[in-house]
């Protein structure tokens, strides 16, 4: 048993916006309670939201004062959390219908990836009734933006350990990263990382399926799992924190981040490599990588400490211009990317890497295949 | 490879609260809300909690008006989410240090299962970080009284595809469901369900490990697992829900559950029995149930309908009388007795049996080795 990611399909939203009206309708939802003249807050906000040539643009399913100011009317950003977590189950149900087709073969396994939304029964377990599947759900939650990783380990597992369920022929995974549903009130978190937090994160919906290597279809590209490897590191633990409030989610990120990533990045590189008998250098100048960019600078530093070229990590760099941070959904859009691109030939060795709280690294090595 | 459950380990709770005390104090803390007469009230309360003799004590790490009115300074039944995830941060991470010593051999993986806080960094993600420990963790979050099916099926694949990550020769399971946490403020639910649900759930503690059965000490017993089966019924989905609200998680439960329990629990016999080519009814009179006790009417349900003698059911009935329902980690603790009994031979055949939203009923097939 090999076990292949394959047949990525990332989920339109319902809504897009250019990180520059962003900017502009920020401004304008926060200029009553910042205390600040005009040109100050337009300096304010240019100097701590991710600038547009990092984040050209993000997607949305749900609207709020920043993304859809014209629907105020449908704006979250001042609900509280039970008001919140039904918008969240009505929108994640509404991209799992997106994503599957009633008459399509069901999976064996459906893996439910997010931190965004907790409800019970899940929106995967709605799909389930309703289609009246007898595919299996699982949730992989509260994992932060590393959710692919627990979540691939997974499927992995259930694919190998099949005997003990029936035999297993294809486990799919479906994120539904809703970060929109905890838009932050204009009123509250004013200060640089509320600001910042703000014009990072995106949303992201995309399903992809974990199947043996030998049914793959044989024009079909997919991502052979080599390695998997997580690793929490000491004295880390408050650096990045996601936790329940009577609103919302909220996260609180300390800048010293990037530097445990860029002082552990290159030996956590060689213990995947290291793990399954093979050596980081020997790939390491002809092989692609998955960085989870967790913000703009998170692809510069593990390129610089890895001693990569721009080529490396493109699509890291692409996917956040192109669609934000969208946490855990985030590593799966890189990887769609990197198997679609032609230019990138079987057999090229492929790192994914992300960061959690704990701080934890994630990460997996595949094979182009 | 075979996965086998072993080295279950309740671990002691804080503090007990006798039903009967409850009763008292519960009635004591609701008297000025109900806009009863005491007469009145006292028969509401009798009528509407769970009977001393279906359960006699609950464990609770978490004070409140209802189970220590004398440390009403602790009292979290008046509190919002962000102060209640707080203090279950707080315990769970007591209850980790409780259940696992620094010096013992760690496991290859930690798998935390809870349906009743959310924090990243997770309990065990500190636990791990704080003992600078390899093991990777995995969250099973939000899966209800269910909650052990799921871990198991996870645990049982991350053993079968040890290649993947290197070999892993224990990986440990991990309840922490703090449902004390949750409790009702004075002022709400004062309707039957509210109650019913006051005097139901305790917390629950338990770690135990999936191994190898080649690896079990020769003296130790332990569950092998033989099946796993998971099934949502259709037209269910709003029977049971477990939702996030601003101040705390919140349960509902129709009384249509038991019925739909009744109506399909011979068929998800069979079927569990089948999927590993065997028979139910050659196994049905000589086998022992692990049936999760949702309330006090499910196991006498299941016992009928399955047409099962007292022996049979013993422990789930007796777990519930010892402890109420802890969710998730019920049904381990069933396990538990069960290798513990010594006139339960070895090879006897274990039916595990829960049930969560959606409805949906989990279940593992297991044999005494």
């Amino acid at each position: 048993m090999s076990c292949v990611l394959t047949d990525f399909r990332p989920i339109a939203a319902r809504h897009s916006i250019a990180q520059r009206d962003f900017r502009e309708n920020l401004t304008a939802a926060i200029r009553g309670e910042a205390g600040l003249d005009d040109e100050a807050l337009a300096a304010l906000v240019e100097k701590y939201t991710v600038s547009p040539d990092c984040i050209e643009r993000r997607f949305i399913e749900v609207p709020s004062v920043y993304t859809r100011p014209g629907e105020a009317d449908c704006d979250v950003s001042e609900a509280m959390m039970d008001a919140r977590m039904r918008i969240y189950d009505e929108a994640a149900c509404d991209v799992l219908r997106r994503a599957f087709r009633p008459d399509e073969p069901p999976p064996d396994d459906l893996i439910h990836v997010t931190c965004s939304g907790y409800n019970s029964p899940s929106p995967a377990q709605r799909l389930v009734s309703e289609y009246g599947w007898p595919s299996i759900v699982t949730h992989s939650y509260h994992m932060g933006c590393a959710g692919a990783f627990p979540a691939v380990r997974m499927a992995s597992g259930f694919l190998a350990a099949g005997a003990l369920y029936g035999r297993k022929s294809r486990v799919d995974l479906l994120h539904t990263e809703l970060l929109s549903v905890h838009a932050t009130s204009a009123r509250q978190r004013l200060d640089p990382e509320g600001l910042i937090l703000r014009s990072l994160f995106g949303d992201g919906l995309i399903r992809y399926s974990a199947i043996d290597e030998r049914s793959l279809p044989a024009r079909r590209s997919g991502l052979r799992v080599l390695s998997l490897k997580e690793h929490i590191f000491r004295e880390t633990l408050d650096d990045m924190t996601w936790r329940l409030f009577p609103e919302k989610f909220k996260m609180t990120l300390s800048n010293r981040v990037p530097f445990v990533i860029a002082g552990n990045i290159e030996q956590f590189a060689q213990e995947i490599f290291a793990q399954v008998g093979l050596e980081f250098d020997a790939h390491r100048a002809d092989m692609v990588f998955a960085i989870h960019p967790g913000g703009p600078k998170i692809v510069d530093l593990v390129q610089r400490f890895l001693r990569l070229e721009d080529w490396q990590v493109r699509h890291s760099r692409e996917v956040l211009r192109d669609c934000g941070n969208m946490s855990s959904a985030t590593v799966p859009h890189i990887w769609e990317r990197i198997l679609a691109d032609r230019s990138i030939a079987e057999g090229t060795r492929v790192l994914g890497v992300g960061f959690g709280p704990g701080l934890a690294a994630h990460g997996m090595l595949g094979e182009k295949v």
